[in-house]
């Protein structure tokens, strides 16, 4: 759900010089709000209502009293929508997308006067007009909405909630395209302002790290504490509408050598690193903050300028890797099982069933991986888990390199993200994760993608051309068997 | 010219907490411009040079190596254009205004398909494709320059530049208008900040205003420190990726009583005023600062915001008032007085005449209204200023009031601005302005435009409806004669 | 002890502006480190290091290589310090107090010279000469401390550890009174600033009021959280050269009426008041949060430029008050009960032995008021509690008002001082603190003190003077009993 | 005079997160204030109302009304002797030297009793009772000024008046000491902040810059700008409760080479400097600000510090050096000629006389040193120039190495203040600075002073032990002739 949070205005850059002005779309809003509420919408926003909304709407397209009143207007209307329940928001954005739509007449006549443009000037204009044709009126109502307090965020967030109800209600996905062209716009990257986010950071915008950490969930302030402290290193990229709201972020950690266990690399008693003998940047950890800006893409920007920014401050760092999961190792694994009765090798196999006959529960000879699987404690000093070492990491290695969705690219999502953005695949990490979360995603694996800033270029072209996945030799190996 | 500003990233709103990172985009700029450079290019960019500038933008929408080495290939190209002179920076628009333009084929093909479009999903998709091939590749390319350092600084200059020359080369029409959907797009009035500005601002920022005031050129840093004191008021918008530029600013003067005479209101050795005791605001000049953002208009938004923002700081103010010229009225008197010889009242004329034969420079007997605007000394104590009186006001009254363009607007420039915002007619200021502008331009005469906060909106509306101006009672009359 | 954290500077005021400049105090006191580390000291400086040190402070008085080189070695001096153990520190303090001291002879001198002054001037002379006689060499070797990084807090610090370790070497005690005579100085209440802390405040300084909260211990950062809602407020003094350390801090929350029981204010799970309905302003906590500053005191001041800023931004608000403990009365009352066997009035004790009756554990017929403080429950539906209520209520008023010190001020030390700063009493809550702490102090009870803005001058002076105690009327009867 | 300077809060260090509470104290001055304004006094304070401020000084120190209510007085008396003219303030201050001077019977009896002290416990008792004994009354009050808005300047206004007036009235010196120790102790180096100023530093700051320069007149914005164009740097000390006041400020310029012209280094149309390629920094003005602070040294730490900054900042820079004028030489040079008529060596002589044998206005044969001073051109192509160069550039070498005070410091005072520092005569310059200043008081010589950091410490040594000048092998050839 949308809230009203209260404004916080960014920080003037010459502050005591320049007196921040603030609140005054807010009174703006408020007088023009005036009027409409004058005899309340009620929550569902029933038929009768929906009349009101939409010469509401009307008004503030046809600018009635200036551009400014209807900014005004547009804001009342935002304010209107926040307080309708979910049958009422249902309502009000079926009707933006329903009667505020192109002019279908109009856009059939401007293409159709483009087809017979007799020459290149004509051609030209026909082509300026069609585009405005083009243009749906409530692109223009959105954008008004920009001038709520909280404008730009109010977008972002109507954006997450179009996207779900879009899913039930097709009618609706033409409206989301629109928000998605105009928050690709705003959002450019070039717009963006890459923080670093200490402990000295406010706790307000702290809070919001720890509700939007998607990958390994931060448990508390302590553990909060833990991934700021002296060798650990937070960025994010922000956008100046939205200065307390992070897009994205991502935690670092400063070492010796690449990590190959999150469970340690999160482990609030382990010795701090003096970042000045660090040679290796581990980024363990990238979470989208924002579901209203779904596919519009800043990862691959934030971490090259995260490598650019630690290359700086720590020159002797020469190691820029991952510690990632493999989400979808699991899954895949138990239907090769389902489906390959030849999956393991007979080394493999024997190994396995070897494990199987140890273990007291284990009462049918025919003691295969999936069994296993089950059985395992996903711990050194345990047997079953030894006997699984061999065969997942091989099969880690297939699924992570081979396996391709119907385009060719990686079906493993994170591997495709990394991949994409010019790493290459280091090594694979046993027991790397050994959360409830990590054994039943990822049996337990991690896998390290490295960024060597030398390769990234050739290592994108020949992925997304001919599909090649990069890969360090060792790995290479891992995959042959 | 574009000039390559040193960069003044906005200053961070947690700055101690949260570490500022700059520079990162420079650099890639500079690995990226350093392949470019191998060869280095000619600032006419003759025919060979063009060749490689074209395989470089191709490269840039190829995507080539990601969308970060793209961002840092289009700043090298920004970089180049930079390094260009007049004609190479032609040759390099041409370039992307004739190759990188819509594919004319693909357009009329989703033209075709969309008048084809058997249902309303197929038309909306139709449509999606259509708004698609109608986005030229260059505007990709523009947007990819917005990772230049100073990026949105450098596309507002640029689209100056595109201005200046399409007038000669309208080959570069569409690329403008390109420019300025993009431009309009970012610049939206919900993204701008409204600032103070006062005699504690930065030397840097205030010299802005020295070389961008355009309605009553600021002498020297005197004058200037003159229009910040307490009784004076500055506010201007500004883009938070171009946090060191005005966008526009207006001048405010805080008095008792309407101002009627621009030279007292900026005599530097006039007493202050205690703002207390001040019960109205005179907005005495809204120069607009960036050419590149012509037709993107802010200035009503600018006055309203700042009538908010003074009645907050300032309750006891009652009117919000202009001082502003007359530009075209001489001109268009000029003209009147070679077509119409009873452009004088009986009346009029005999005081004319009067005053002619007073003078000794006058020979003729048929003294004239021409002749008379050349011998006034413009002072109250000449007998000539002070026959003009009558007829000029009454002229003028008729000039603000009835002379209308085509469109029924009307025909003067200001005061079309003030009464599309919704401001009235409210007085006229007899030698107002006696400097030689004020003297070639509006024969000395001044007018104030009164915004009354609660006739804004149906002034507004008459105004953009039926073409009704709206006036003061005592204007009203004077027009009559 | 001491810790040498990292400096965090004062944020500059125009920041873009001028670059800040850090670290330079650093460098100078590691090069001039470097002279004095080239041997390294043993942390419990045995004779021969401490010899080594003696030589390094005459150095430093000696102002040898001028003052900038002195600075940076008193800076290393400083270093050297920290790096000592408590033994080690105390030699190295012993070593400062001992001879670094004044010079008895010249100081008796001086005074010789003073007493034979013949006239005012050889007055006004001998007084100045000996009021530099009386200067020890180690304030010079302190205020030289100040050049260490974080100079003024490590002599805040360097206070606290001379207050413990004078108790037990007394030795110590000009030295620590010449720190308070240096810190007094510098922290010159005009020197201070208030600032607000609120959930935007850096979690690096939010911890900080964790650990200093003295009076109602803050449990997580869900409890501090709610201590910074919208509905209350917290304020604190800050240093300009300590920007990261509260001197002393105050929590306010904003209701209707005043409080009367601190486990109501602080639970989590009450409602957000509105601030703007709130009509009383109550103080439930100050707290001190630097030792190394006792007997140098601001609350007076905080409580009075804390209702000012309240006063300002919630100008509804009419009572500023108090939610006291009252943290000697129980110890008082224990000594009462064994000195004192009519302190129950005949109606109380009558109640009292009821009360001890109905309960099943008092065995003894003589049931007490001893014995049922033990037993009570301290909750509104135990008889035992409620038959104390009486008696308890009547002698914590007689406590409060009529308990004093040799000198005549008030007992407890709390009363003592909200009575100096000119509040007056207002009321006793009942079961206001039923927590453990506040049970074995003071009964359950709290206390609400008054400030009314136009009695404080008045109830100061009376207070002062006569040893008046200002009561409100109510609390006056309870006294009478 | 003294001006009421409106307060400029410093900029708080996190400014969204925590309100800067402001004016709070003007408030209390201005409720106190009512009190005495009640019956106004007259600016020039007749006895009838020093009798009231005496009053009020007493009520300051009885602390009647508590320690806020004291602060809030002694603002008002503050603002009072704001309104009083040159007259009044004479007789407010000597009011305060006269009667709030220490108490002349109890000094003598603390004194007598230190004298009879048994032990060194009692000594150390008597010591403190004395040194409180010394504290004068109007000490505290004065302290407690610094609760005005603007306290700490205004007490630093308040001792330049004092300085001023003590010279005629010299009760007023021992008032002059305490507040000399006061603001001693206030501005201790450790408290100030080393700031660098730009051209984006506010324009209320720079126009101070323009005021308060006191080596080379700044003349005008254009001239301030070229001092802090990129190729120039300037520094600044501030206090935190000073924020806009610099203390004291060193201007800088980088280039290659010593600089050897103050006109060419000024020349607003010589070229910019790359700083990349920089050698040699030249602190060519250091200029003390604040006139209350006289004989409160900050300028060696402000060189010192500014070298680190520079190196830092720069690390191409091998060489810090002045380039300084000799304001002695002249008023010497002249004394010496009236008395050594062997001043000249023969050869010197002979050119002398030659050169004014050429020129037509000297008239007397007996050409002398003297005259030809004043025929003089200053100019490389005037032969009366040329002939003076060789004698003048050895008598100033003489001058600033040989000519010593009582003390056996340099006459001198520039050198004086750059040898104390542990700098090194490097480098006489011809026709260094031919401004009619420069003429005047240094025969257009100018002369750099070398910072080697290496020879700092010892260069002191010498210069305060054995009173020897450090020289550059060149200057000492000169020297010797």
């Amino acid at each position: 759900m949308i809230r009203d949070v209260a404004v916080a205005e960014p920080q003037g850059f010459f502050d005591r010089t320049l007196t921040r002005l603030r609140g005054a779309w807010r009174d703006l809003a408020e007088v023009a709000a005036g009027a409409v509420s004058g005899a309340q919408l009620r929550p569902d926003l029933p038929r009768e209502d929906l009349a009101r909304v939409r010469a509401q709407m009307q008004d503030c397209l046809a600018r009635k009293g200036g551009e400014v009143s209807a900014r005004a207007r547009a804001a009342a209307l935002g304010r209107t929508y926040l307080e309708l329940n979910g049958e009422g928001r249902l309502r009000f954005l079926r009707l933006l997308a329903d009667e505020f739509d192109t002019d279908g007449e109009a856009v059939r006549e401007a293409a159709a006067a483009l087809l017979s443009a007799p020459d290149a000037d004509a051609r030209a204009s026909a082509e300026a007009a069609l585009r405005q044709a083009l243009e749906p009126p409530r692109m223009r109502l959105l954008t008004q909405f920009n001038a709520l307090p909280n404008g730009t965020k109010f977008l972002v967030d109507l954006r997450a909630e179009v996207i779900d109800l879009a899913r039930e209600n097709p009618v609706l996905k033409p409206l989301e395209a629109d928000l998605r062209r105009l928050l690709a716009s705003w959002f450019d990257v070039g717009f963006l302002e890459l923080r670093q986010i200490s402990w000295s950071a406010p706790a307000a915008l702290l809070e919001k790290l720890i509700a939007y950490e998607a990958v390994h969930q931060i448990r508390d302030w302590n553990d909060l504490k833990n991934r700021l402290d002296s060798d650990r290193r937070c960025f994010a990229f922000f956008h100046p509408r939205m200065p307390d709201e992070p897009l994205i972020f991502v935690e670092v950690a400063l070492m010796s050598g690449l990590a190959d266990s999150i469970q340690k690399l999160l482990d609030e008693k382990a010795p701090v690193v003096d970042p000045a003998t660090a040679d290796t940047a581990i980024f363990y950890s990238i979470s989208n903050a924002q579901r209203g800006l779904a596919g519009i893409s800043f990862g691959d920007f934030l971490i090259k300028r995260v490598v650019d920014e630690l290359s700086r401050e720590v020159p002797r760092l020469r190691v820029f890797a991952t510690l990632s999961p493999i989400p979808g190792f699991r899954a895949w694994l138990e239907t090769q099982i389902a489906a390959d009765p030849d999956l393991l090798t007979a080394g493999e196999a024997a190994a396995v069933t070897e494990a199987a006959g140890e273990s007291d529960t284990v009462e049918e000879p025919a003691a295969s991986l999936g069994n296993l699987l089950r059985l395992a404690l996903w711990h050194p000093a345990d047997p079953a888990t030894e006997a699984l070492r061999r065969p997942l990491m091989r099969l880690a290695a297939v699924y992570l390199s081979r396996e391709k969705r119907s385009n060719g690219m990686a079906l493993d999502p994170v591997a495709h993200f990394h991949l994409s953005n010019g790493a290459r695949i280091e090594q694979l990490d046993w027991l790397g994760d050994v959360s409830a979360k990590g054994i039943a995603r990822s049996c337990g694996l991690m896998v390290n993608y490295l960024y060597r800033p030398d390769e990234i270029e050739a290592n994108h072209e020949s992925y997304r051309g001919e599909r090649k996945v990069a890969m360090a030799p060792g790995f290479r190996s891992l995959v042959r068997g």
